[in-house]
């Protein structure tokens, strides 16, 4: 599918200047930026195929994610201000990569025989797994584990082709279907504050 | 042996409700929860399935860990509280699954020809790795490095198994009493205060 | 290569002491110490491993890394005081070890049929991933990403082994020249303040 391979070089692009962005707001070199940048576009990606048994994965057995990447970041690093202006597209293509992510990685790990369920967590896990681990090096509880619907969204997504899947459509469609829930709910999330709710807690005075 | 899968199914359940009574006192919504659920329940036996190359790992090839930890997160999410009161008991289940993830993953790693020293390390590992995960995730040092004897007790009991299949002990028997020596450890040190000792480090102030 | 196995046990050994004397600076029991040491020792060659398809890893397969990183740490711990005195020696160890590591890491992944791009970024993750994990271990930003030419060195002297390998140079030699460089920049780091540029963020008070 064409249309799925450029829109996951986008979200590898995208997920790459989100890494990089961060890199720089921490006040990192050159290189710790390409560093996050990388490890953000592709992670999840990897502990996916690894997980499946797909080995080398697809961004260690080829070098474009590779390149792709350090473009992203060499423009984040040069042109920081003009990144920090445009967070709403940014934010908007971040969603698409998510979903495209989450779509094809679900697709994947069905194509190696993986049950539904575990599927569709891989399909999640290959949406938020460069997400978690930009954050854990940066000494952060990741974003996706503490706030508004981002992981929810990939695994919408993700389900989507699932069902799709045992229903018997056909893939394109689904995966588009897919793609735009995940966008849909992830947008919902960014400008109208949908939420989960969050457990009431012990308060925080309270003995343990 | 019926019998360690009940305790492997008990460690994992166990396992899944400390990782979500953390996302719940982290203020984390229900989606941060489960996952966090499901990491510390099932990350330490991934990486060992995947170090001695079961690929894909038990706990992706099937989606009953999925569901387990599913359900426990849902439970510590509602009735929070209720768990809070019951330290106590689960402080007893999490020592018997530690127990017995150590256990069951020595086994595998040396029914998968890695040599013992390594397949003890890899055991405890399986019982160790969710919640180190589970700590880093929440951006805090992994209380396995940090206090008591948490490691420790896996270790042994992981040793235990080693020392039995080396002599040619029957497995059951092996697997019962490395489970109760890593219980009694853990045990001691919760309700007496064992430890190990601590290196008499530079003092505080000294210059670096 | 006889040469290149004996640096190999050396870069084992020295990074093997940095984890252990993080983990006593840290307060940590002697088993958090021993943890620290394996961890920071083998990580890094493990992740490689599994990343080209060399499974179970080279550390799990034998158990020689594990006793080597445990008499480390177990040194350390006893003789924190003459660690803490010996920092240059160790300084200059660690930067042997960082570019054996990345020489001999790109050269396994070149064997087997990365790419040239992939196998320098593996050869450089052989040499930082295990501080990098080191580090978040301890919950803080991994030093690799933060400050000096360290990562930059690892993959410089990856480079060169990627050169040598394309125009058919003698291995033993290639090895030789990409640990001079790796030690060379690190050095060149450590003592003339070789610093890689830092991106002009926004300022601290502006609005996000």
């Amino acid at each position: 599918m064409l249309l799925v391979q450029v829109l996951d070089l986008i979200g590898t692009f995208v997920f790459a200047l989100s890494g990089a962005a961060l890199g720089v707001q921490r006040g990192m070199d050159l290189f710790g930026v390409l560093v996050l940048a990388f490890v953000t576009a592709v992670v999840g990606g990897i502990a996916r195929d690894v997980l499946i048994g797909a080995i080398p994965p697809a961004s260690v057995a080829s070098w474009h994610n590779l390149a792709l990447a350090a473009v992203a970041g060499l423009l984040v690093f040069r042109c920081f201000g003009l990144f920090d202006r445009l967070r709403h597209p940014v934010q908007f293509f971040d969603a698409a990569g998510l979903g495209v992510f989450a779509v094809a990685g679900t697709q994947k790990a069905l194509d190696h025989g993986i049950n539904w369920p575990m599927a569709a967590v891989l399909g999640m896990v290959s949406g938020i797994g460069g997400g978690m681990v930009r954050d854990v090096l940066t000494a952060q509880v990741p974003t996706v584990l503490r706030a508004d619907i981002y992981a929810v969204a990939a695994l919408a997504g993700a389900l989507v082709v699932v069902a799709g899947d045992a229903v018997g459509l056909p893939p394109t469609a689904v995966a588009l279907a897919g793609i735009a829930l995940c966008v849909f709910l992830r947008l919902m999330a960014l400008y109208r504050g949908w939420k989960l709710p969050v457990a009431p807690s012990r308060k925080p005075g309270a003995p343990v």
